[in-house]
């Protein structure tokens, strides 16, 4: 039985997502939808998907789908995901689930009450040479994790009307890319950091260009982080532990690690993606769906609180805070 | 004119001295002393060292000598230096000069009352190396330098007795290695950091094994910096810029650089030691006074105290305190 897809957004991380469709046999995207039907209809035609719409509500009104990729902005997941889930269909939702932690807990609690699948599209969590690494820290090849850098960072041209300047549109590093490492460390650590310090550099937008962060997990490891928007970075994983280390290089997409120890000869591990690396996030969402559960057991939603909650607190040190935040809890 | 040498402290370190004084046509290492006659006597006699002296009273009774230099521990460098410069002796003294600011500062009054040169023994600021790092930056050939990331961590086997796990002699990652990272971003970006948040992990001696730290710079600039003693680290530096960087492998005793601009083949300069590398600031030291000055226009008093006031905060955010350290100012 073919999974059937509706992707609401249609930019260009919607390409990603159907080039791993189209490689996983049993699913299909058969809709997709939008804020403009006339660029929606337009996008469908090009890419040979069956229907378009102009809103959440047309879509889930059509019927004949299974589940829901929302990648619009950071800013728009929220609201196409809780009729989603009234609707009962299950969703992935773009990372970061939403721009701060009280509306992801927010979701998270409405997913609970209404007992359908919801995850946060943090592919690189599920990407195959993760089960390497993790198998090499699990053997204890590298002894015991003490320390994690992790960096991911580019330089955009400084633009004030793009997204990624916008504090609108909850724009800066730290949302953009940050939620990599920060998230990169989540999994490795287990648990979010028991303490975080950062600080960054502020643009005339008012966003965070560029953001370093040393931060302590609760088994006592330590990590050091880095972001940017502005500034380009190694975008490299290096794990230590007492006998040896791991570099993943490009981590966030990585399809290559490679394990240190002592003076043997490095030894690369490559696990090629299938397609654009999302095949893996989404066959987990049609696994857990099938089997009835509600919620990933790699990916759960208190790991987006968490992951949320962390930056939460980075942008907080770094003094961005977003025209639509409120003061409140 | 030979310039005669005393050395005060016949530890590990006095051999990269005596190597460094040996390839420098005009100096000669003269004398060695401690605390210990009979050691001293026992190196000197092993070392070709023309005199012993159990005291650093009892080698400035016996003149002759034109500069002293003070490798004992950290905890053991301020006593002699005192009465050196009382008696018109210029020092080098090994870093950090003191284990506070407190007592930096003491010392750098002292100097400046004394008039006599003083110098803290930062000898990877006057590498070869360091010559043509600086001259890329300052011909802009990173751009706009943004960010430092450099570590400098080993791992010591745990020994509770050990110099380096005692916190009565000032122990621990930050003051053992982590002045070259703090060092190394402080000689960059020309200042103290703006601000430095600091986390680790501190073990059952009660001095800091492992630290991360965030740090921003006057002139916006950012650091990721790192440190241990039981944590093994890449102790390289990586100078990131707008359109480049550079990569300096084991930063602190480097002897190459690699410049890295865009698509173009990276551009890799070698600087060889001639010896250990202490003979560049050990000549620094010996023009500085040739020339009349009281301090290293490289390495002054100031940045010292500076480095001093960034170690006392990082270990401060650790929670290491030195049971010598007084409560008050």
């Amino acid at each position: 039985m073919t999974f059937r897809w509706g992707v609401f957004g249609h930019g260009k991380i919607s390409h990603a997502f159907r080039a791993a469709v189209d490689v996983i046999d049993d699913a299909e995207v058969v809709a997709v939808a939008g804020r403009d039907l006339g660029r929606a209809s337009a996008y469908a035609a090009k890419n040979n998907i069956g229907a378009a719409y102009g809103s959440i509500a047309d879509l889930l009104d059509a019927g004949g789908i299974d589940g829901v990729y929302i990648c619009t902005p950071h800013t728009a997941h929220f609201a196409p995901a809780g009729p989603c889930l009234d609707a009962g269909i299950p969703v992935l939702v773009e990372k970061p689930m939403t721009p701060t932690a009280a509306d992801t807990t927010r979701l998270a609690e409405q997913a609970a009450s209404t007992g359908v699948f919801t995850m946060e599209a943090m592919w690189t969590w599920f990407l195959p040479i993760y089960t390497t690494v993790r198998s090499w820290i699990d053997d204890g090849r590298i002894g015991e994790v003490q320390q994690l850098s992790a960096s991911f960072g580019f330089r955009a041209p400084f633009d004030p009307e793009h997204r990624l300047f916008s504090p609108d549109l909850a724009g800066g590093g730290v949302l953009d890319v940050g939620v990599y490492p920060i998230g990169l460390a989540q999994w490795l650590f287990g648990a979010a950091p028991e303490t975080i310090a950062a600080t960054g550099t502020v643009g005339r937008t008012g966003v965070d260009e560029h953001v370093v962060m040393a931060a302590r997990y609760p088994g006592g490891q330590l990590a050091e982080l880095s972001c940017a928007v502005r500034t380009t970075m190694t975008n490299q994983a290096l794990i230590r532990g007492t006998e040896g280390h791991i570099v993943i290089p490009e981590f966030w997409r990585s399809e290559s690690a490679t394990l240190h120890v002592g003076d043997a000869e490095p030894e690369t591990v490559t696990a090629p993606h299938r397609a654009s690396g999302f095949e893996y996030q989404t066959e987990e969402v049609m696994a857990c769906v099938a089997a009835g559960q509600t919620e990933s057991p790699v990916m759960p939603l208190r790991e987006s609180v968490r992951l949320a909650e962390t930056c939460d607190e980075v942008r907080r040190q770094v003094g961005v805070r977003y025209p639509f935040e409120t003061s409140g809890p």
